[in-house]
């Protein structure tokens, strides 16, 4: 009964490693040369405070979700894990938010501001930055399912044994 | 012994309960003219998607915070008030970067987008802005607190049992 659980949690973590390494190197390759009038430019990623730290959260939980990958089941370890796993998704949940604001600003710009959009030249590079959210959104929804279910079977021998 | 835990964790709740209600009103209050070269405008928080989202988030935890005062020490609900919190707390994280990422662009600008700074006209609009972020910042902190603090006292008797 316990081998197919530890298969579940285990593609989860997959799951979550390959998204949010998705997410980073989608990102951190994105860059388009664009003209505005007759300003030359080029838009890249590190120039957007909020988007280098989308890059660097996705990183950071990339590495922690491999080297957890390399746990074994009955480490002690599991319990500083969950944890753990709440702490990333918050990290994860700040850094989409931080980056999907200054991308909505990208898209549709703020007149009131007069902060124009500039999907409309650099095509490129807006498509590839909705790709790394996406990607980042994927992560946090397997980081959520993942928690909670780790919650669950945490929570569980310890109800259980009260009931 | 019990009474002290109560009166800590009921104090912890009105902080949240402050801060988010001071988050709200600084917030939707924030408003200025300002005239940029020869154009007039009127900087408003309600222009901003993400400082709409600031503003909702932390109206809906005033009113969830509120309601929780009410709930009797004995009841049965403090393991979904618990999840709850859980929720609610990604939601203020979610919405202060948000908020964060386009009051730093508002602050500093980004120049590879060729969008200017605007706190330099409406100062007292980001002056407003940043009050708001403050206080929901400090909604945050207390939140964060009170859950670690509720997570304990919650495992504490199940894992005591088992011990």
């Amino acid at each position: 009964m316990v081998k197919p659980k530890r298969l579940l949690r285990l593609l989860l973590r997959i799951i979550v490693l390959g998204s949010t390494l998705a997410a980073v190197i989608i990102m951190a390759t994105s860059h388009e040369k664009g003209t505005f009038f007759a300003l030359s430019y080029e838009a890249k990623y590190s120039d957007t405070p909020a988007f280098k730290f989308f890059v660097i959260a996705n990183a950071i939980v990339t590495v922690y979700a491999f080297l957890v990958l390399f746990i074994p089941s009955e480490s002690q370890l599991w319990g500083l894990v969950l944890a753990l796993d709440l702490v990333f998704t918050m990290l994860l949940i700040s850094s989409i938010s931080a980056a999907l604001a200054v991308a909505q600003v990208g898209k549709k710009g703020n007149s009131s501001a007069g902060w124009l959009p500039v999907c409309g030249q650099v095509t490129k590079y807006c498509n590839q930055v909705t790709g790394a959210l996406v990607a980042g959104f994927i992560a946090i929804i397997t980081y959520i399912i993942l928690l909670l279910y780790s919650i669950y079977t945490f929570l569980n021998p310890l109800l259980g044994k009260n009931g």
